[in-house]
C-alpha cells in the first residue's frame, strides 16, 4: 500500500515540470521570475502549452488569472467546478518549488484523469493565479483577490518607482485591469478550491510527515515605515548635530524583531514580524541618510497579540523618535483577517492521505496563499507538502518529486470523493 | 574699505556660472552630477568653452583633468605653475556649490587678471579635477589622486554593479586608464596649490566670519562591511530560528554611531563615523535579509581616537555575530593620512584676507578634498568660505555669490602676493 500514490502521479514528470519552469529565471539572480517580467510571460506560455497538450480549454479571465478548463462529461448551466490552482510567479531570488509545485499537481490530476479516461460531473479547473507574490506595488495575491472581488481601484491606482500602474500591468497580462468588487459571477457554481503547497517550515520534515491539512491562512498586515531625518555631509556634520535617519531605522528594526520574539515566545499561535525590505535615500558612503523606507510585514493567528504588537510599537515610535529627533510614520498598506480552510474539504483531504497510506496532521499556515481569497467566495482548502529544512523563498527551496506526488495524489483522491457516485 | 573685494570678483557673474551647472542634473534627482554621466560630460563640455572664452588653453591630461591654462608672460622650462582648482561632480542628490564654487574662483582670478592686462611670471592652471566625490567603485578624488601618482592598479581595476571598470570610465573620459604611480613630471615646478571650498559646516556662518584659512585635511578611511545571514520565507520561519543579515546589521549601524559619538565628545579633534550606503539582498517585503553590504566612513584627525574606534568596533561585532548567528567581514576599501596645509600659503592666504579686510581664522577641514592629494607634491592650501546651517551634500546647500566673491578675492590677492615684485 505503501507506494500506491504512484497511480496518481508520476516523480519523472513532475522533475520534469520543475526544471523547465526553474530554467525561466533572470539568469544572474535565480530563481527570479517576477509577475509581468519577461520570464514569467515565457512560463505562462510554456503552462499554456501544457494546458493544451492535455485536452485543457485556455483562457485568460478578467483578472489575468491563466484558467485550463477539462470539461464535465454533462452539467447544468452554469456548470458546477472544481479549481486546483496555484501560482508560478516567485519573489526575487526565490525558491523553484513555492506555487510551482501546486500548479503541477493540478497538471498530474488532469493526466491521471485522462489516462483512466475518468469523466467527472463537474469541469476541471486548473488556474495559474496572477502573481501571488508581493510584488513592486505592494500588495500579492493579484489573481486570487481578483477572482474573490477584492481588488480594487486603489490597489490597481498604485505605481511603481518607474511610473508603471498595476491596472496597466494587469492589463497587459491579458486581464481587464479594471477591479473587481464583486466575486466572479459564477462563484455559486465552485463546489471546492483545492492548492497544493510546501510548507515552508520544517515541522512536516522534522515529524516525518507526508502531508499537512492546512487549518487556516493567517492574517498578513503589511504597513510602509518611513523615516526622516535630514541628509548631510559625512564628514563635516558633527555626531551630536545628526538627524540620521539610518540610526533611527536601525532602531525600528531591532525594536521590531525584539517585540516579535517575545510575543511569539509567550503566544504558542504563530506571530511573525519582519522587515524584509529596505530603501536608504539618497544612500551615498559620504552623506548621511535623510530618508528610510521600509515595510514592515506582520502575521498573527491571533488578532490580540497583533493589536498589543502595534500599540507597543507606536510608544516605541514616540520614544526613538524623540530621542532620534526623526521623523517616523506608518501607514497600512494591506490587510487581510485569518482564513478558515473549509472543513468538510479538510476532512476529505484527510481521509484521502488515511486511504493513500499517507500520515498526515492538521498544520496552521504561516504564509499567506490564494486559498486565503478563494475562502472568501467557495469553499477552499490546501495540503502542505514537506521541504527541505523548512526553507523557502531562497534559492535552497528544495521538495522531492515523491513528496510532490504523494500530496498531488491526496488532492486527485479527493476530487474523486467530490465526484461521489456521479463517475 | 569693507566691499573692495569687488574689484576682485563679480557676484553676479558667479550667479550666473552656479545657475548654469546647476541645471546639468539628473532631473528627477536634483542635483546630482556624477562623475561619468551624462550630465557630467555636458557639465565639462560648458566648463572648457567658459576656458576658451577667458583665452586659456585646454586640455585633459592622463587621469582626465580638464586643465586650462593661462600663460606665464614669459618663463622657464618647465615653466612654474599656480593650480586653482577644485571639482564639478556631485554625490547623488547633493548640492549647487560643492566644488563648483571653487572651479567658479579659478575663473574670477583669470577674469580678474584679464581685465586688468596683468601678465604673471608663472602659469596659472585652473584645473576641474576628475571625480572628486566618492564613487560606486569605492574611491573618490580620481583626478588629484592621478596627478599625485596615488591612483593605483587596483583602484583602477575595480568594476561597479554593472561590470564597468573604473579604468575604462577614466579612458573614456580623457585619461590613459593607466594607473599613476609618480607624480606629474612637472611637480617640482608647482610653486602653489590653491582651492576655494564651502566650509560644509556651519562654524563660520555661526560666528560670521568671512574666510576660513585650512590647517589640514582629515584621515578617511572606508571599510566595507558585509553580513551574512540566512534568506527565508517572512511568514514561516519562526522568529527564534531566524538569521536576520538587516537585523544584525542594524546592531552594527547603532553601534557605530554610540562609540562615535562617545568619541567624538570626548576628544575635541575631529571624529566622525557613518554608515550612508547600504545594500540589502534580497530586499523584498516577504523574504528575511540573507545579505547585507554597508560602507563605513570614517574621518578623524586624531589616528589614536581612531584606532581606539576600530578595536572597540572588532569586539562589538565579535559580541554581535555571536548573538545573532550572522557573519561579519570587515575589509579596508580606501585609507589615507592628514593632509596638512603649507604653512607659507596659509600665512599668504590669511594675510590677503586681512588687507581686504575680511575677517578670517584657521579651521580644520571635516571633508575631503582634491587639495589633500595635492598636498602630497606640492605646497597646498584652501580657504573655507561660510554656508548656510553648513547643509552639504543635499539640494539645500547654499553659499551667497558674495561669500564666494570674498574667497575668490582671497586666492586672487594670493596670487598677486606669490608674483611678488615680479609683476
Amino acid at each position: 500500500m505503501a507506494e500506491q500514490f504512484y497511480q496518481y502521479s508520476d516523480p519523472d514528470r513532475i522533475t520534469g515540470a520543475v526544471d523547465a519552469l526553474s530554467a525561466m529565471t533572470e539568469h544572474d539572480r535565480p530563481f527570479t521570475r517576477l509577475v509581468f517580467s519577461d520570464e514569467y510571460k515565457a512560463a505562462r506560455a510554456w503552462l499554456q502549452l501544457q494546458f493544451e497538450e492535455i485536452g485543457l480549454e485556455c483562457r485568460t479571465d478578467a483578472g489575468g488569472n491563466l484558467i485550463g478548463t477539462r470539461k464535465a462529461a454533462s452539467s447544468g448551466e452554469p456548470p458546477r467546478k472544481v479549481i486546483i490552482g496555484s501560482h508560478i510567479d516567485t519573489v526575487a531570488a526565490g525558491g523553484r518549488f513555492d506555487g510551482i509545485a501546486g500548479v503541477i499537481a493540478g497538471l498530474e490530476t488532469v493526466h491521471y484523469l485522462n489516462q483512466n479516461n475518468i469523466t467527472l460531473p463537474f469541469d476541471i479547473e486548473i488556474i495559474d493565479f496572477l502573481g501571488e507574490e508581493l510584488n513592486v506595488w505592494g500588495t500579492s495575491c493579484l489573481g486570487s483577490r481578483h477572482m474573490a472581488g477584492l481588488l480594487n481601484d486603489d490597489l490597481l491606482a498604485r505605481k511603481d518607482q518607474d511610473g508603471r500602474q498595476l491596472s496597466d500591468e494587469v492589463h497587459k497580462a491579458g486581464g481587464t485591469g479594471i477591479a473587481a468588487t464583486a466575486p466572479r459571477q459564477d462563484a455559486e457554481s465552485i463546489i471546492a478550491c483545492l492548492e497544493l503547497h510546501i510548507e515552508q517550515s520544517n515541522r512536516l520534515e522534522r515529524e516525518g510527515i507526508d502531508i499537512g491539512v492546512v487549518i487556516d491562512i493567517p492574517g498578513i498586515s503589511r504597513y510602509a515605515i518611513t523615516v526622516t531625518g535630514s541628509a548631510g555631509h559625512s564628514g563635516t556634520t558633527r555626531m551630536q548635530e545628526r538627524k540620521d535617519a539610518l540610526v533611527t531605522a536601525s532602531h525600528i528594526v531591532t525594536t521590531i524583531r525584539d517585540f516579535a520574539l517575545e510575543i511569539s515566545s509567550q503566544d504558542n499561535r504563530h506571530f511573525v514580524a519582519t522587515i524584509g525590505r529596505i530603501e536608504v535615500y539618497p544612500n551615498g558612503a559620504a552623506i548621511i541618510p535623510g530618508q528610510v523606507s521600509m515595510i514592515l510585514d506582520l502575521r498573527a493567528s491571533n488578532a490580540k497579540s497583533r493589536d498589543r504588537f502595534l500599540s507597543s510599537l507606536q510608544l516605541a515610535f514616540a520614544e526613538i523618535s524623540s530621542r532620534e529627533t526623526c521623523e517616523i510614520g506608518m501607514d497600512p498598506i494591506s490587510a487581510a483577517s485569518v482564513a478558515l480552510m473549509d472543513d468538510t474539504l479538510r476532512t476529505h483531504l484527510a481521509n484521502s492521505s488515511e486511504e493513500l497510506g499517507l500520515s498526515h496532521i492538521s498544520i496552521a499556515s504561516g504564509a499567506g496563499h490564494d486559498m486565503a481569497h478563494m475562502s472568501r467566495i467557495a469553499p477552499a482548502a490546501m495540503v502542505f507538502i514537506p521541504c527541505k529544512d523548512g526553507l523557502s523563498h531562497c534559492p535552497d527551496e528544495f521538495a522531492t518529486p515523491e513528496a510532490i506526488a504523494r500530496g498531488s495524489a491526496v488532492l486527485t483522491h479527493t476530487v474523486l470523493k467530490l465526484a461521489g457516485g456521479d463517475i
